[in-house]
């Protein structure tokens, strides 16, 4: 008999034959609004076995493919500098054993912790980063260290030029003049990502998917809702574009399963996951 | 005085003068990821009395016409065949007095037990099927009968090229490409509704709604919901097309009530009601 | 140390500086069928610090204007005229500062108290009045005074040819056919409001937003969600259109925070108002 | 086939053969706080069937006797007095057939409308009142007619010495001064409810249940939950005594099933219906 | 990097160590009221890591202890035998290894299952059976197994005098005169409980625990609740005596998740299983 | 026209007359299991008007003292010490005025800011402590500033013999075998508490209501519930004990409103607010 696993629904293959290894960030401790996407990928992992491994999208099966759970960190709450130490850890011992690192947040911090042992191995990387909020603060209430700010940390170890936004449609207006000389914000949709993704082609490129980009009738299940956003057929076409660049790293982030309790979000969240991952392989 | 009775908003004719027979089929027990579906008649019942009779859409007015709401079939939850067998008992009666039997399920399952008796009286019987889901599985954990096998199920009564389903986004690869020799699977949407129509022209048609064909922002109260659906206006204008045709039973099923606690789902389902009734009158 | 003051974000300048004034007018005691507008301002209040005071829409920041929220009145459940009369004294204040009011609702019945007061002071007043239900009935349930009638009774002050009616799919037939007499509804969206707009160039306007014009996916915190309704984008075309005209009164009502837990339906309508307030500015 | 009827469980026998008639008063038009027992008949009705018949605690059954459900009144929302007469006048109706009238609030308000008939039929009529709240107010922000004034109210139809009230642990200061002279009213708990008992053997009493006086652990679906209050068991043990008096009219009210998403609050009103219906059988 | 395991906390020791294999049984399908069991042992399972291992009531510690969670069964809804065969497949193979089967319901029914097996190793088996009601049904709306009617199929399998019944406070006339001559139904509390645990001394107990013996305030997740309940403090004392017993099988069940969104049921219920794991240790 | 205002009920007093001073701590950030305090002070200051001023246990009114409450603190989430520094920068400011500081917590953590100025103050000081949880760690994961580790740090400030804890009924064993050493634990109830009020007669007391202490069944809208709590009357004679000592801080924490959807939690930390405060007046 063995112990219980719980597994994203066919993401049980052995760690050495997997070349996508996700992992969940649990932590939500900067969290202005609403707090709540700690909860996130223990809610994908149970959801998940309500959704087929079939995509009639891509008319591709996820048990035709290799992928690999290796479960939660645990973060301190209450320590940003310890949780982001950790998560940087996963992320290198993934990377360094030639596999890509998807990770499952938790807020959108998170992204600084991956994405400052992915640049460490791409020198080059560039930053796809679709949201509703720019994330672009120095600082937000005397922290610099934030949600808001996590894009401004990340451009901290890029440089100008490096940060793609789309979707953006809130955002402080200092922050958003700060952007346009030092990112390149895409508002409100995907109209102009075909472009960028041309000129993308062949950088390593990592992504980070802040789910509140959706129009939140599409997903309700978020701290701070936006309206006006994409939806779910738009972001199935921009994944699909962005999926065929050279990405190095990735991470969905900001699900907050509590705010949505007919479980819609957490379902919608699960059947984009298939889809990143399925575009992936 | 009289005693309290309950029945769905301007379905109170006598039975004699109503052409239309609604009847609840409050079942839910091979329902495999989240049930609920039981509460949905008596949902509708009650909040119908938030709709208007009058429809804006069809410039008609429910008051207008005739028909009858039978209630809810008591239903053993735990013997899936005595519950079949229930409604299949009642469909017969409905269709002996030579009425139109609509049923309000409950999970998908309860179309067999309806559709069994529909083709007993016209064997050249043909399904149109709106739906996330294919629910064309030949077993599911073992079970032949399950809402997720109810159009295989089908098939056995009805045989090949009879089943037209729209909407899907959903399936086990290996129920798809059965599908792909049995039925007619329409993907996504209704593109290729009007041809169907035209084709199905005379013939006896059962109509079985599954609601979530409904994209979940405007359809969140249901036990599956799949990201990708139909807009309201979108299954407004199927409705129309297929009610054209020769109706001789249908089913409406799948809303979830507790799922979604703004009421918006179940006031949906009353509205698609309405218009279904009147479409058909 | 200050005494807690509680204001809409940005909206707590001096009155005398404000030439825009808020106020809440948390009454819905002739909600016939779900209660719970009341906490529409309150809830609006704290979630707006949930939004940014900047729009990248128009480019402008609320921290460049004055706004004043002067608070909810106290209004007596249970004596509709009563609370009717509290209403209308605020608005006379407010209009006799030469500023313009801008009520929150509660119920749409509360329009009522602010157009009668707004029509004394501009005899030549017309309304725009976007809603999913035309509120245009005599009487319900035997009472004049009623959410389902409010437009009528603007309709006794205003007379014939004055109330503009959009987005409307739900009525009682006989209130739509004396509509089609003595008011203009427009069906279903805005499609004909430029010409409307055209129309009332130069008159004074008063704007009452009932927010279940928004189809329920986006808005489902309301207490008579409607399928079919317009977009977050179809609305902000439609709301920077008549904010061209000579507004000089308005409303924003039929939230109600407690149907839809996920607190988008509140922050859509804060956002709403944030968009509002910088169209008048 | 017949028409849906939906009755509280057991509770359908025909009206001649019935001494104690149900009805249900879906009004809180008053309510100061939060509203939602407009909502509390339905629900018993539909959620008495999750109860057995059978009374272990009285080794009786409900099936042994009579009871009639004559089902909700219209109650138009706005309209206080309009409402009122409704009560009173299916009261009188029961009263005038011999029949025990029972009614199911609905905010407490609707008792004035039962006892103004009652008082008519029996005008030696005391009043037993188990409450968390004292609702003795001359008015409430200038209504009369209130929730929180109905037992003041009924003090003026029946005069000093009439009411006593039992568990009332909330009220404004100069009410509960008011009631020092002219009601009965015995904080907290039922502990001097043997003496009144005693007192009033022989007597017409009307008995009105505002289920508030539960403990809010026990009976959190309430509009206004004051912490501190009785047991389930207490409350049947006082249930017990006062149905030994002559009782000539009751109710019970104030549940708001909306508040309690456990559904226990609606199934204990349930079981607490069936208890008093047995007691008086 | 191993795969993500997620087991009841402190349950993860190997299972040849362990005296103690807990497994769920996420079934539903016969529930007639209000279905949701099937999520109990997955919510266990992960809001046990809000409670510590240690006991201040016993001062033990789980860690102190070896206890092997072997996950959840696959059970097939809608095939009520299928089910319990998967169960007792489950049970044969525990007791097989000499350990103790501790199952997690699922709905009552699901206690057959394991009680048929257990019996076979121990035909002098007894049960111990705590419950607000006696589930002593001959059938249920015809269906013979059911949740409704779990206590009389295992008197199939004991006969008369074996089975003691703790709590009741609801059940149908019939099924409890069945149950005065047939099984030893104690009402409402443990008062006699210590009586029986001494009659029962060396005898092999089954121990059933349905949790709905627990007052609604205390325990309101659960599918049927029955005001009139014990404390959680009673139960305490009642399983301490129970466990002093030749405990050789025992279940826990009818704990709903979905109907305590406060998540206080589903803490109570992992209390509980740490507190029988210790007093079982 | 003033701007909106928003106090607590009755603590609307100007500053300088109010003796009592009340602020919001509105942090979670350390929050290991369920976040959501952070919405305590807005809540109980909105709901607070559901109770009334008057007292019938004290036979006091609110409205007779002065009261003043100064809002919430704006505390950044993300960085621990730098909200401590904010809580006791607020406490400072009102003991330097000769005021009792009354903070709205906000996790447990929130006390640590507080008491760290009130023994610069009152070297003497002693913390009587209610709560469910020993909150003694010397770290949680990691981390020194934690819920689960207040006290072990006002510990720190105070020393041995300082501490009386009362209601404990969680703990993890090291922290408990610590506390055996360094404070006083006494667990589960009050049993003990009217000695160790005598012993601390004259002496500086800090006060600090964790309001888990409570059983969950009265109060479950708290992020760690733990059955076999004190019930509320078990409080209020507990709470006139601690205050007939000499108070000189104190602090009521850990409602998190979003947990309990039927506000009685959020209604009974109201009532203990204005127990309190009449008990200290």
């Amino acid at each position: 008999m063995k112990r219980n696993e719980s597994t994203i629904i066919a993401c049980d293959a052995p760690y050495e034959e997997s070349r996508i290894v996700l992992f969940g960030a649990p932590y939500d401790s900067t969290t202005s609004f609403r707090p709540g996407t700690r909860f996130a990928s223990q809610a994908i992992r149970s959801e998940s076995f309500g959704i087929e491994t079939y995509s009639p999208y891509q008319k591709k099966d996820m048990t035709d493919y290799r992928y690999f759970d290796s479960g939660d960190l645990e973060l301190p709450f209450g320590d940003v500098m310890m949780a982001l130490d950790e998560i940087s850890s996963r992320t290198k011992e993934i990377l360094r054993d030639g596999k890509l690192p998807f990770m499952i947040g938790g807020e959108h911090l998170v992204t600084y912790g991956a994405v400052r042992e992915v640049v460490k191995k791409y020198p080059e990387l560039h930053i796809i980063h679709f949201d509703a909020h720019a994330d672009l603060r120095e600082e937000y209430l005397g922290v610099r260290f934030s949600h808001a700010s996590v894009l401004r940390r990340c451009h901290d170890l890029l440089g100008d030029g490096r940060i793609f936004q789309f979707g953006i449609r809130s955002g402080d207006r200092s922050e958003l003049e700060w952007g346009e000389k030092h990112v390149c914000t895409h508002f409100f949709d995907f109209a102009t990502l075909e472009d960028v993704v041309e000129q993308l082609k062949g950088k390593p490129v990592y992504f980070t998917l802040d789910l509140d980009v959706l129009d939140p009738s599409v997903f309700p299940g978020t701290g701070t809702p936006e309206a006006g956003g994409v939806t779910f057929m738009q972001l199935m076409e921009a994944m699909k574009k962005v999926t065929s660049l050279n990405i190095v790293g990735l991470d969905m982030n900001e699900l907050s399963p509590v705010y949505d309790q007919s479980g819609c979000s957490t379902a919608t969240a699960c059947k984009i996951l298939r889809e990143l991952l399925l575009f992936l392989s």
